[in-house]
């Protein structure tokens, strides 16, 4: 891939500005690296068993792609395909020659050039909330979501560092028609922010809209997309054993121009997939392998990422768990998984409360940590995401990005030397004595300690006096003062001249002909 | 040791039990065991560099022991020590000779033999929040504890199964007298919980009547505590390098004894030791080895435990700050320390919240993540720890139950089988289909998941038609619940009147002398 470092001059979003227009304290933006091994539970024969019964299912009892281009392809392949069931059966050498040509390391380009991920190896990715149809907040409650608050949450995106890539959209605008909605969700992706975003895979014509306005944002042809890729996508499998016509549509657009897809089975296990683990782990496998086969049929070495989203149902009410114990499990062993096939990993940070709350919280703390632990190169949902992902909530971002940078930070290598272990100032503290006034202390006090976003460390007293504010309380202050000091990125006029005309004539077209 | 495990005919308190009397359901009672590896986050030769600054603190800044009696078996085992300034220095070669012989495993034995614990190895064990001054609920906000919290939070440890130890006092009685109040604590967690608990050690008589009651208790002779030790307490370091006078007395009553102190230093990073972690880290494992090198020569194989206790303080306000990324770093290292001399550890469950919100709530999961990942064999202040050790919080205590169940249920092996892959489910419930009716479904579906004890997993709106309750109003409904369903585990009368003899005349004596 051309290096495009040099082409970016417009100002970078960092710590320190951010921090000049809020008054808020952050990270500066970055590309994490996760330098500690990853955290494996199965021996290797298990992940070998796991692998096989993925094999097992593929070649016995097959997927339904319901497609009939996809199918030719699959046909054209090797496998066994039935194009009135739909069926596809896969032996494992077929599965395991294509999956080998996936790359297990890709760059994605923002239209700010300081603003390019890397997706795989022990690289970590974050982005937002997407797909909730509701939003809430402390000042408004639970509704349904308009596109005023879509590009609050993009802006969101755009101010909080943590959040490196700006996703999909985060709230759905319930007040645009449908059919046009994704028009003006990339719009706002590019004008409100500068980061990579994700094309929207329903059909092939709303991930061909995606592609032109990335170019046009970007200055380049859609021939030069395979060569510095610029939008991704998630591909959901409708498990068991399903891929649907619209999602196969638009997973061949995004191919062809070698985009990447985040391959994303749902299993639920006990619902969507058998009610054991080990049987949810073999059927998301099974699904993802199969999908990912596929897209290296349509174009071979094109990035694709390996997406794991197996949770449990509360079997007295069918309702969804996350951030459980077995939904830790299933991270955990996604991410051996993807390392044991070379893939890019993405996993999510997800919980099933109906509030801001501790339970909030902690489901997500566990999932965030199963994430890290398991080398999640891109975490979805990584903050906002709420209710089992029906809604979104605005200090929900907050709680979940103060978390984030805590791992972030938490997972840098520690310094160990001489210098570091600061003898003189043992000795000049004394024993009993107190450190605060050290040479060693005073040399190091401005940096030595991450700086929180929203924890509060006064003591009761002062905490009590300055309105006795919860962490949910602090965070709705906290996105407010981010929105009002909100900047938005540089942009060339002209760019959104052409922009604004090319959703014109789009959404005129979608009128004419009811076509998306 | 011997084996205690026939003696006891009383009936256990196992989850199911505890479901009839309360109507809530949680995991039963158990010895928990890690069996994921530790993680590890420093390379060998940075440990072995820690150890080199660690023992450079001992040989030329030294500590201070504060007390003559500890000063003359210091000296007499080779330690350079300066009478009149308490100064203790000791060199590489005495600490490694004197830390060698503390056993790597001891169980601890309480007075229902079926509550025995195992410290070391891989074994975690949870107790309660201990020492704070106030406790808190929503029903009647923060306030100095009493005597009757101190019963209920002791009655709270006994029902709720997942803190397996009793701990010291989950809260001071400030409305009892402070040189007879460890009499009432003791008794109390005697009459009220069947668990292994705290001796309190500041001087030598509080141990001893500790060791009295728990001889008391458990029908045997002070001469047997060291062959089946019952009692464990901890031993704080005044951080920097100084231990004192109390705390020896302490200390060497529970050492004679056989009994294991917890020796941790308090080593904020910036107040109480150096800034950087690397020193304060250097700085704890200084003082933890030379108080354990002392226990040893008291004597010899006596079971003791390397306890950390490594955060920072906010250096704006001086306030200490927990569950912060240094933390999670200090917890870590502490147990790759821990493990290198081959010492069990134990680190803490902390935060640093005015309220049971999502801030106590990540600080804690912070906390916990690292103690687990450490291999940490006694996780302190389990449940229920609010504003860095000032406050115990009523609410937080259910909502770090919840945690510590997901976590001990998370690091259960993953089954991995033929049977549990569950092919013929897949084929029955078809492509597209549902699992919910499966045979395989059917034969597991009461007992496939982790049953929460907080969690709400009701869609939006049955939530809000049964009140809309946060995680923190409905923890206030379980432990409510919980304290009205307690009930007392079954002792002889014979053995309240003895107790209640001796306290009787410990009380006398301590008016009459003035003397604890």
């Amino acid at each position: 891939m051309r290096n495009r470092k040099k082409r970016g001059n417009r100002p970078s979003r960092t710590g320190p500005e951010t921090k000049e227009a809020s008054g808020i304290q952050q990270l500066p933006w970055q590309q994490v690296q996760n330098p500690c091994p990853p955290f494996e539970t199965l021996a290797p024969e298990q992940v070998e068993s796991i692998d096989a019964a993925a094999m097992k299912i593929l070649e016995n009892t097959g997927l339904r792609f319901q497609n009939d281009e996809a199918l030719s392809i699959l046909e054209s392949h090797g496998a066994e395909v039935n194009f009135d069931t739909c069926m596809v059966k896969m032996d494992e050498n077929l599965v395991r020659k294509h999956i080998a040509t996936c790359p297990e390391l890709f760059t994605l380009h923002a239209r700010n050039p300081r603003r390019d991920v890397k997706i795989g190896r022990n690289y970590i990715n974050f982005t937002p909330v997407s797909g909730p149809p509701n939003i809430s907040d402390l000042d408004r409650g639970r509704r349904p979501g308009t596109y005023e608050d879509q590009c609050n949450l993009v802006k969101l995106a755009h101010c909080l560092n943590i959040v490196n890539m700006s996703g999909a959209s985060s709230v759905e605008a319930m007040d645009l028609p449908a059919d046009t909605r994704h028009l003006d969700l990339y719009r706002a992706q590019i004008i409100f922010g500068d980061q990579v975003w994700n094309a929207r895979a329903i059909g092939r014509q709303r991930v061909e809209d995606a592609i032109q306005l990335n170019c046009i944002a970007r200055g380049i042809g859609p021939e030069q997309m395979a060569d510095a890729p610029g939008l991704l996508t998630v591909i959901n499998v409708n498990s068991p054993l399903v891929v649907d016509k619209e999602m196969l549509e638009g997973l061949m657009a995004m191919t062809r121009h070698g985009l990447p897809c985040i391959v994303t089975p749902f299993t639920l296990a006990g619902a969507m997939s058998p009610i054991t683990l080990a049987g949810a782990l073999a059927q998301q496998t099974a699904e993802a392998l199969a999908v990912i086969a596929f897209v290296q049929m349509v174009r071979p070495h094109c990035p694709v990422v390996f997406g794991g989203f197996t949770s449990n149902v509360d079997m007295r009410s069918g309702s969804p768990a996350f951030g459980t114990p077995e939904y830790i499990k299933g991270v955990l062993v996604g991410g051996q998984l993807a390392r044991y096939y070379k893939l890019p990993y993405r996993s999510s940070n997800v919980n099933a409360s109906n509030d801001a709350d501790a339970q909030a919280t902690y489901e997500s703390a566990m999932s965030v940590w199963a994430c890290f632990l398991s080398h999640a190169n891109i975490i979805n949902h990584a903050v906002g995401w709420m209710e089992g992902g029906l809604c979104a909530s605005m200090e929900k971002y907050i709680i979940d990005a103060e978390m984030l940078q805590t791992m972030v930070e938490a997972f840098k290598p520690l310094r160990v030397s001489e210098e570091e272990f600061g003898f003189d100032s043992i000795r000049e503290a004394g024993h009993g004595g107190h450190f605060f006034g050290t040479a060693h202390t005073m040399e190091r006090y401005k940096t030595a300690f991450y700086t929180p976003l929203l924890s509060d460390w006064q003591n009761f007293e002062n905490w009590q006096q300055s309105g006795a504010k919860s962490a949910t309380v602090r965070a709705n202050e906290i996105w407010k003062s981010l929105l009002e000091n909100y900047q938005a990125p540089p942009i060339d006029q002209a760019v959104i001249v052409q922009m604004d005309e090319y959703i014109r004539h789009r959404k005129e077209e979608i009128r004419q002909d009811g076509i998306v």
